[in-house]
């Protein structure tokens, strides 16, 4: 039997322990930074993190990443799960003095923006009115399916479903009517847009006086659904409200 | 030169392989629940996911993990950032008047329960009413270092400091009052328990009421701290609240 030479082993061993240490130092850093990140991004989903205008800088890979690699679709998921839990186990069809209303939000509530937000390094660019205008203006946001799917489960059960938008009214009525009928929100009892008088108004006020007059008028709002946390406090805000998952912007 | 034998090469190779196959494959798996657990999380800490009385079966390992390996930490941090963010830019100090106030929760708030949700799977055994009795009658809870800084800081800036827990009155207020003051929860201007009359009533509904016959006397709530959103959501719930994480139990 010849002697087997050490060098090509001991070379390979060498390169091999080289590499299982780069690579678990690169985890280590990406992990911590990870780590930090899903700590900022709960924090998000918490309100416990406001009036922040920008994703931090060190977490916009980390937002790309779980837009696009299957944590926000996963959250979504859950969202739309607990909706239909809520609806089957609660209030399963709505009564029949047809007063039983939904309030959704529109803007990565049930159209996505996602599109727009990769040419903002999702949510790491500060808001760019003009950009998100012309966008806007398109009418060429997409469903996001699962929230299409929990819509059209609300029209079958006969609730009365009120979309609520901070949209300009005057600058995206017909952008937007466009949009959702394209992508299928048919048969809703109204599109509700900013108007002129709540131009500058916070949305949670907006949003707060707008389900005041529904409720007014004697509707009982089941249930209301938004991706901002300002769509969801304030006065008449449902029996039961649901946190679209979003951590691109934030609107106060 | 000899010429190297083949075997001991293609022998380290294939168990190098192997062992990359194996440790990726369980990596898969273990990935796969880890993501399902942390959206469950994440919808527990946003108030999607509500009345579950146990964590599910397949994220206890999970729980454990976020409890001990640091997360919760972390996150523990975010939420102290948060609020001395908003103490400095908001409201700094207290009134001369002596009427501002924070609302403080106190289980899994200012003191932890872990070392007792260590023997319940982390939340995945049911709760136990007998148990938790009479480890809360021990009076050994820790104070959560990060939250003993907040409270502190609070006394400091003279703010009054009321304790609001749903632990019932009669059962431990001894236990409960000598717990928080060996921990250092000292200067609180009460410490505010669930009495007869509560008894059977929802953290929801109690906490509330407690707040606004605060509010009556003239107290204005600047900031409002707990782990259940049933500390924060109700009725006089004040300027600001803020949800400490807590993955273990749901409290309706």
């Amino acid at each position: 039997m010849t002697k087997a030479p050490l060098l090509p082993v001991v070379v390979i061993f060498v390169l091999l322990l080289l590499l299982a240490a780069t690579s678990s130092g690169m985890t280590a850093v990406s992990e911590h930074q990870q780590r930090r990140c899903l700590s900022w991004r709960v924090a998000v989903e918490a309100n416990n993190a406001r009036a922040w205008s920008s994703v931090p800088p060190t977490c916009v890979g980390y937002v790309e990443d779980y837009m696009l690699r299957g944590q926000y679709q996963r959250d979504l998921d859950t969202v739309t799960y607990q909706i239909f839990a809520y609806l089957n186990n609660t209030i399963n069809v709505a009564a029949a003095d047809g007063m039983d209303a939904w309030v959704l939000d529109v803007d990565d509530t049930i159209l996505s923006n996602l599109l727009y937000y990769k040419g903002k390094h999702y949510g790491g660019d500060p808001y760019d009115p003009l950009g998100f205008r012309s966008w806007a203006q398109r009418g060429i946001c997409s469903a996001i399916p699962k929230m299409l799917r929990v819509y059209k489960r609300l029209i079958e059960k006969g609730f009365k479903v009120f979309l609520v938008t901070g949209r300009d009214e005057e600058m995206f009525n017909s952008s937007t009517s466009r949009n959702l009928d394209a992508q299928g929100f048919k048969g809703h009892e109204r599109l509700i847009m900013r108007g002129a008088d709540y131009r500058g108004v916070g949305a949670s006020v907006f949003k707060s006086t707008m389900r005041k007059q529904l409720v007014g008028k004697g509707y009982r709002i089941r249930g209301n659904i938004g991706d901002q946390w300002s769509d969801l406090l304030g006065d008449c805000n449902g029996d039961r409200i649901f946190k679209v998952p979003n951590p691109m912007y934030f609107v106060p």
